[in-house]
C-alpha cells in the first residue's frame, strides 16, 4: 500500500471573537474562542502529483499541476479561492518521502467569509489531513504555522488570530507582540451566531478604521485603548463565570466598534434582537460592515434569541465553546 | 388703566443639543444650540391675585390661590407640572409695584417631554411675558435665573443649559465651572429632528449613567474625556462651516452615548435612516432612551432626510439655527 490511509477527513473549528475585533491591529488584547461549528477537509492521494481542490460551499474546484490551473468549476477567478489552499496542500507534499498529488474536497458548516474563521480552519483542517494521509508528522505547531501561511495568501498581514483558534481550539488571548495565552475558561458560554447575509470585507474595514484614526487621533486613539480595557475586565468576568457582566461587556465593546465606524445597520438590528430577546449581551463578531454578530445568552434562552434574529431579518445557530482543535476524524 | 398692557405674549425657542448631553454632567464642554422652533405664552392679568395656569399641550390647567391648587382640566396631580410655571409667573409678581394675579396660557411648536427644552423655554417666555405685561424690568440675566429655577422644580438639579439657551438664543458652548460661552457660528446648519415618540425620563438616565461608571470607572471614565474631545473638535469643525465633519462627529458622539447606555433602539432606527437617505450625520438629542433625534444635513436634502425618519417610524421636521432668544411678539 502506498499511503497510511487511502482517504482521511480532518476537521478544525470555526471562531468567534468575543473582544477586541479591530482593536487588535492596534496592539490592545482579544479574546476569541473555537466554537462547536467545524470545517471538514476530506482528502484522498492521487498517483499523478496533482492537486484537485473542491470547495463544496463555493461551488468552485480546479486542478493544479505545479504552476498551471485548470478550473473545472468556478472559472479562472477560482484559482484566487482554491490557491491558498493548493498551497498548503503543496507544503505538506513538499515534507513528504514520495511525491503524490491530493484529491481535497473542504466543506464548512459556519457562513463562509462571514468573519467566523472559516478560511483559516480549511486551512488548518486540510493540512492536518494530508499529514496524515502521507503519514508526516506534524506537531500542532507546525499545523498552525503552515495555516498561517496560508491566511496571509488571502488576507495580507493577518494577525493569526484564525489559525491558531482553529489549530489549538478553546478560548485564546491574543495580543500582538506578546501573542497567545490560553485561557481556562469553565463556564458554559451559550452563545447564538446571527448571520445578516450582507457581504464586507474586512481589509476594507480595517483600512477605514485606519483612515479615521488618522482624521481623529484625539478621539480614536483613546476609543481603541478602551477596547483593550473591555477585553481585560471581560477575561476576569469570564474567569469567575460572570456571564451577566461579560454581556454587558460585549455591548459596550459593540458600542466601541459602531464608533469605530465599522459597524452597520443590518447588525445593529440583530444585535438589538437580540438583545430585547433576553442576551445577556451582543455584538459584532469579525470585521464587521456585515456578517456576523454573536450574542451571549442562558442555556434556555438560545432558542427565543435565535427567533428574534430571524425575525429580524438574520439567519442564527447555537454555538458553544469547544476545547477541540484540529483534529483527524475517525 | 391698571396695566401696562392687555395682554402679552412672549416667545422663547426650544434646543437641540449637537454635542455633549451627558457628558456635561461629568465636566466636559456640550455644545446647544436654539432652534426656530418657539414656545409661546400669553398672559393676561387678573384682579382677583389668582394664578390660573394653562397648558395647551399637556391638556392640563388649574388655578393657584397661594399654596392652593385648584385643577381645572387632569386632575390633582397637574399639581406637578403646572407650579414650576406658577413659582417663574410669582417671581415675577413678587417684584411688580402692584399685587394682580395672571392668566398664562403656553403653546409649544416642538414636541414636549421630548429632550428640546420646551419646559425651559414655557419658563422663560412665561416670565417675560409677565414682566412685561406688569413693567417690571427684568435683564436677560435676570429671565435666565428665575427659568433656571423653576427647571430646577422640575429636573433637580439641571445643568442649566436649557433655561439659557431659551433666554439667549443662538448657540452656546457650555462646560460646568466654565459656564456659558457664546459661540459665533456663521454657517446655516440645516437640522432635521425626529421624535422617536417614545417616552424617557432624563433624571433615569443620567442615574443609568452614573451607576455604570461606578461600574466600570476605567472603561467609562475615559469614555467621558472623548465625548468632550468631540465636542471640542466640533466647535471648530462648526467655527469653519465644515458640515461633513460636523456630521462625522455627530456619529461618533451617537455612538459613545450608545455605549453610555442612553440610546434606544427606536433612536438608533432613525438615526441610521437620517443618515443612509444623505444627512451629513445624526445622533440622539437630549436625556436619549427615547426621545428625538438631529440630524444635519444639506438644505436640498432635508425633505428627503424626514421622509426617511417617516418612513422609519418617526415624525419629524426642519430645525434651523435662531439668534433669537426669549422676546416679546408683537
Amino acid at each position: 500500500m502506498l499511503f497510511v490511509k487511502e482517504a482521511v477527513t480532518a476537521s478544525a473549528p470555526a471562531k468567534v471573537i468575543l473582544f477586541g475585533e479591530h482593536f487588535v491591529v492596534y496592539g490592545e488584547p482579544a479574546v476569541v474562542l473555537a466554537i462547536d461549528k467545524r470545517v471538514y477537509a476530506f482528502v484522498k492521494a492521487r498517483k499523478d502529483k496533482q492537486i484537485h481542490v473542491n470547495s463544496k460551499d463555493l461551488g468552485i474546484s480546479g486542478f493544479f499541476k505545479e504552476e498551471i490551473f485548470q478550473p473545472e468549476r468556478g472559472g479562472k477567478s477560482a484559482r484566487i479561492k482554491l490557491e491558498p489552499i493548493k498551497n498548503a496542500i503543496q507544503q505538506v507534499l513538499d515534507r513528504a518521502e514520495r511525491k503524490f498529488g491530493v484529491d481535497a474536497e473542504v466543506h464548512s458548516s459556519v457562513p463562509v467569509s462571514a468573519g467566523l474563521g472559516s478560511s483559516a480552519a480549511v486551512a488548518a483542517s486540510t493540512v492536518a489531513a494530508v499529514a496524515h494521509l502521507l503519514a508526516v508528522k506534524l506537531t500542532l505547531d507546525e499545523i498552525f504555522h503552515v495555516a498561517l501561511e496560508a491566511e496571509r495568501q488571502i488576507h495580507g498581514t493577518p494577525s493569526g488570530i484564525d489559525p491558531a483558534i482553529s489549530t489549538y481550539g478553546g478560548m485564546l488571548l491574543f495580543q500582538k507582540e506578546k501573542g497567545f495565552t490560553p485561557l481556562n475558561v469553565q463556564a458554559d458560554l451559550p452563545l447564538v451566531v446571527g448571520n445578516t447575509g450582507v457581504e464586507h470585507s474586512t481589509g476594507d474595514l480595517v483600512a477605514s478604521v485606519c483612515q479615521k484614526r488618522d482624521r481623529y487621533p484625539s478621539i480614536i486613539d483613546p476609543i481603541l485603548k478602551v477596547g483593550g480595557k473591555i477585553a481585560v475586565e471581560a477575561v476576569e468576568a469570564l474567569k469567575r463565570a460572570d456571564l451577566p457582566t461579560v454581556g454587558e461587556l460585549m455591548n459596550l465593546n459593540h458600542t466601541l466598534l459602531s464608533a469605530l465606524g465599522v459597524s452597520h445597520e443590518s447588525l445593529d438590528r440583530l444585535v438589538f434582537a437580540a438583545r430585547k430577546s433576553g442576551a445577556y449581551g451582543a455584538k459584532l463578531t469579525g470585521g464587521g460592515g456585515g456578517g456576523c454578530m454573536v450574542a451571549l445568552t442562558k442555556t434556555d434562552k438560545r432558542e427565543k434569541v435565535i427567533n428574534a434574529i430571524e425575525q429580524a431579518g438574520g439567519s442564527a445557530f447555537i454555538a458553544r465553546k469547544t476545547d477541540e482543535g484540529v483534529r483527524i476524524e475517525p
